[in-house]
């Protein structure tokens, strides 16, 4: 018998007769003799509503109340699929964050958990209750609910997951698993059966929107077996685990490709320890992530600095470097809206070279310009004029062999 | 310097424009050097809406997680209106049952309040913020989310000012006041200016829909100053209030008429000690309410009990009556949908002769038939058939001279 976390997300649970279909899958996994434990996104639309209805109230809501309202999106479904069980004769009880006692920092909208109490949840199978745990939501120190963050229901998922030792978390949504890439944009994408914690990160972190990135980074610490899996299907989806070192390496798992950011490229800036410091310190403080950041070598003292934000972020990015620039007496300030970022991702590339360079040439064989180049052990990525983004995926996908299957050895 | 708690019912929470409306009044109030504290119903529909999605999900849902559902709408409305304080300067923050500390029993979907924690309340007041308290649900000593039944958002708000010894608890609604009946069935009908509680009971209990009736018992209870007013006038409302000596005390204060109920007749039930217990004991223990309980006299050892039920009740009503009648050997039990109750109420009729027949009188003079009779102290009910119901609450209300204002000592 094991102790299973089933994750359903928005769409899973989406209007009443998807909740009756998460709630037979559900009894269907504790006929078969294990103990579930299940945390439930809000019905998609809904968490989009209430912001609405947040930002109509006051534009830059305070963000306890924020937190507070989004989060009654959670109560409704979790309620709801609680509801459903029993009517099929399943005795299961709803819980939310403070029920559980989901316990949080107080850094509203974007809270980490700190601690799960597992006394009530364990209590709950002891009688043979599913306990259904809301997700996206937990609760401070003082009694206030606090929120996950985007995707927060993942993390609620593999944290549960993780704070009841259970023998795997299984996180439902509307695709099969995860993909070498964007089956909308490559024909080609094929469902990767295992995929590493890390390669799972930089997937996530490049834009493939299958997991929240944290919950990935819980998994990983904890050492929680993640399947990511269709609410709509039986098939096996992609698990996400630690490496196994009986299994051959896969050179590289997948192309992600993001055409969400924007670069900003701060023209002759004088070449002196600190200035680095005195561009990004403003930005990070106004909480702009920075993703990419390029320096030339200097040659007369100048030199060129470029990095990327996130669109939603340039127009802010771009009046603190304008202040900062002025000040260092920077020559000018460019922003380029108009690029994609493509990135290979796989475990294998630690050991092995000419990863890099046969992704060059693969690009440069299609006439594709690259802008910035950044490279971690696992992944690297490029960034290159937006129009060529869906076309760089492809090529790579097909250069590295994604189609085939993955137990490849070579490059 | 007074304390004001302000309840603001469904309409006056409606949408975005009208929660502005209710924060500028909340504004004002502060301004004019009170101390406020606000507790506030769903936004209109919003609780119909969470209540179809429960009975889809199970057609006699667990009232735990229906509780726990149905509460959702009033920590929606209580973000909304500190987040809309808030964007007009006024330091505010929403406060949930939980949050508050607001303990009732574990009866869920009719709670009643046990006890509030007024420590956080006046924290928060002495600090300057406005608290925005979530009416209508509680929770159980367990942490599990309870509401206190329809209109459940009034007794929220007597009960906090109880708890908080404010000097009076503000109900707004989307009426002006307490009418001498309803303004629909009779242009005549006029706004009281004061009503003692035991009246406002009469009132709410024969149908009423100003005030939760046991917002009223508990306003009596701690003798709470209670003003019921429209949140889109300035025209101040009725006050409900313990009686006073110095008033001269209104024969007939108010007419009500209620369709919503049903009568039931058991014919021929054999007159023996303990039948009405065998009868009524499975109806209570099924939560079913009964109003008027009528037996007529015993001929021949046998006796017709009629009693009424409100029409939501009526099926299972009957068939545990049914099933009783069965054992007991009554003849046969008869329903009927097609009636109306109608009521006077007034706090003077305890001293005077003569009201009853006065009213019955009025109903003859139309040919109207008296099916049911029912008294208390301060009110006498009729029953008589549905299609009578208007005309009869016309008839009394001009019989009594309601329509000519209040300070009349005879009838």
């Amino acid at each position: 018998m094991a102790l299973i976390v089933q994750k359903y997300g928005g769409t899973s649970v989406g209007d009443l007769s998807r909740i009756r279909n998460v709630a037979r899958r559900v009894a269907r996994t504790r006929q078969e003799g294990n103990d579930v434990v299940v945390a439930v996104s809000a019905m998609s639309g809904e968490t989009d509503r209430l912001i609405q209805l947040a930002n109509q109230a006051w534009d830059t809501p305070d963000l306890r109340e924020y937190d507070s309202l989004i989060s009654t999106g959670e109560q409704v479904s979790v309620a709801l699929l609680a509801l459903t069980l029993q009517s099929m004769g399943v005795p299961s009880r709803s819980f939310l964050g403070y029920q559980v006692q989901i316990i949080t920092d107080s850094a509203f909208s974007h809270a980490r958990i700190r601690k799960i109490e597992v006394a009530t949840l364990r209590q709950a199978l002891k009688k043979g209750v599913v306990p259904v745990v809301a997700g996206f939501q937990g609760v401070d120190k003082e009694g206030n609910i606090t929120t996950l963050g985007r995707g927060g229901s993942d993390t609620t998922g593999v944290a549960l997951a993780a704070a009841l030792k259970a023998d795997v978390c299984e996180i439902y949504t509307d695709v099969e698993g995860v993909y070498t890439t964007d089956p909308n944009i490559c024909p080609d994408a094929r469902k990767l059966s295992h995929i590493t914690y890390d390669e799972m990160m930089e997937m996530a972190s490049l834009g493939a929107k299958v997991l929240q990135i944290r919950s990935v980074e819980l998994a990983k610490k904890y050492n929680v077996p993640v399947h990511v899996r269709s609410s709509f299907s039986d098939k096996p989806g992609t698990f996400v685990t630690k490496e196994d070192k009986k299994m051959e390496k896969v050179l590289v798992s997948g192309v992600t490709y993001n055409k969400n950011e924007a670069k900003i490229t701060i023209v002759r800036v004088p070449d002196r320890p600190g200035i680095a410091s005195k561009i990004f310190t403003p930005i990070s403080d106004a909480n702009v992530v920075v993703d990419m950041i390029i320096q030339n070598n200097s040659a007369d003292g100048y030199t060129d600095l470029t990095f990327t934000v996130s669109k939603a972020d340039l127009k802010r990015a771009l009046k603190l470097v304008k202040a900062t620039a002025d000040e260092i007496k920077a020559q000018e300030v460019l922003a380029d809206e108009n690029i994609a970022k493509v990135s290979i991702v796989g475990a294998g590339m630690v050991s092995h070279a000419g990863v890099a360079s046969k992704m060059f040439s693969a690009l440069s064989r299609e006439n594709i310009n690259i802008l910035m180049i950044s490279t971690s052990e696992i992944k690297i990525s490029c960034v290159i004029e937006a129009k060529y983004g869906e076309l760089a995926a492809r090529v790579l996908h097909k250069t590295f062999g994604l189609e085939k299957g993955e137990m490849r050895k070579e490059a």
